[in-house]
């Protein structure tokens, strides 16, 4: 029911949305998602941007792009994906203020935590709690962010994007696929990823059916972030690439995603990964 | 440290392990798991099958199936997915009585239980803890199931079942499969069973190499059982299969597959199904 009630909130706020459209980055405060709001705002001197991490008041960089630009340009929202309650209150805050959305980027990915989680090197090293971690924050997490954000996106894709649609990113990764894997290792990252991918395209079916709204999933290819940074010793220097050619090579595919791609998987060069 | 004990164990008891081989069929109280016990001791009069089950005490059917076989052909273990403690200690058990494991089928499933989880027919019903729920038990079970049995499995494979390699057979589901996935819903079901496809072949890759090992991913059919009864309305009469039916398919796919098939994921017919 809150779903609805901000969901008609937001429908007779969508058409003062402007010029630009209204862009949320979950997971915002580093890495990926940092650089995906940094874009956003250099890309037009319209376009909003709802940047969301679990705890804005410690998230310098976000602070500092939010006083370099012009005010209402840059929204920070507190979001924990694993408290649901957090993602509603976040999606009732967007719905008073922006009243729409155009693009949702669900940006957030645990891979490891000093003594909490590691990517496993051997099946007798998985450990259920990391399994289960994993998959709350990896998988459980963005279906829950979109869960809540569908209203937001109903009523959005109408501004001025050019798109015609709305738009869900979900980050995936190559390790994610099944078919490609032939390395092994890394069970809890990769299921749970895997597992993004099926509830994505799950989403994918119905709010395409019902709404014109359409969700791919991106693989970043493997980036210098603090994510990637205890895993790049044996990443060959012309592949590990910088956070600025990765969110420019994402953006690219986002700007020219077509309604029928709707369900797909795609790295950062544009080419389709197979699940 | 306890699976390097049991290893040990287990290697110097396999030479005893006798014709027929083991094998063990874990969620075998009742549906699919219990109806392979049955065809299991049926075929030969000699394997030995170790069936698991939360409650043995409360498992009817399988101390009658215990009753109408010779001493020792069928043990009866208690074993919860959700407890890795009583994983450990079956595993233990096994290593104990029969020294080695030529077969692993792990059929538990969990769909909907009333008031607990549902099949989602919409995001919007989506709910947290039935997608944490599908997951503990559809894919972290099974594959822990697996790292605590993996010693046995190393010195299974050897006896006169023919097959010269130990196998694990996953019980999975066609709607596991993403690029299959036209209809959406069911969303902690889906998600479950891929994030098990790509937990069996992450371990198929690492049983296959440094063991003689192979790992398959199964898809039974519409069968009639208790976990399919509340959703059988919409299924047409030929493709609703009886227990006898799809095990019978299934058993023969298990006696021909060969260890080039190890990480595949096959259908009651022997089609593959796309991931």
């Amino acid at each position: 029911m809150a779903g609805l009630a901000v969901a008609a909130r937001a429908f007779s706020a969508s058409a003062s949305a402007g010029a630009g459209g209204v862009a949320m980055v979950q997971g915002a405060s580093r890495g990926i998602g940092l650089e995906f709001v940094r874009q956003l705002l250099r890309r037009s001197d319209q376009g909003r941007v709802v940047a969301t991490c679990r705890a804005p008041a410690s998230a310098a960089e976000l602070q500092k792009l939010k006083e370099e630009h012009a005010p209402g340009r840059l929204t920070v929202l507190p979001l924990d994906v694993t408290d649901e309650s957090t993602i509603e209150a976040a999606a009732a805050s967007i719905g008073e203020t922006h009243g729409s959305l155009d693009l949702l980027i669900n940006s957030t990915g645990i891979l490891s935590i000093p003594n909490v989680i590691q990517p496993e090197t051997t099946l007798s090293k998985v450990q259920k709690s990391s399994l289960l971690l994993a998959y709350e924050v990896n998988a459980v997490g963005p279906i829950l962010v979109i869960k809540h954000m569908w209203p937001l996106l109903k009523v959005g894709g109408r501004s001025e994007t050019g798109r015609g649609f709305s738009l869900v990113a979900n980050m995936s990764a190559r390790v994610s696929s099944i078919g490609d894997n032939g390395l092994g290792g890394w069970h809890s990252y990769r299921a749970s990823k895997t597992a993004l991918n099926q509830l994505t395209k799950t989403a994918s079916v119905e709010l395409g059916r019902k709404d014109n709204i359409a969700c791919i999933l991106l693989h970043p290819g493997t980036v210098d972030t603090d994510l990637s940074r205890p895993f790049q010793r044996n990443v060959p220097k012309d592949k590990l690439f910088t956070r600025d050619f990765s969110v420019q090579k994402l953006l690219s595919i986002i700007d020219n995603v077509k309604k029928s791609d709707n369900g797909k998987f795609f790295a950062w060069d544009g080419q389709e990964i197979p699940w």
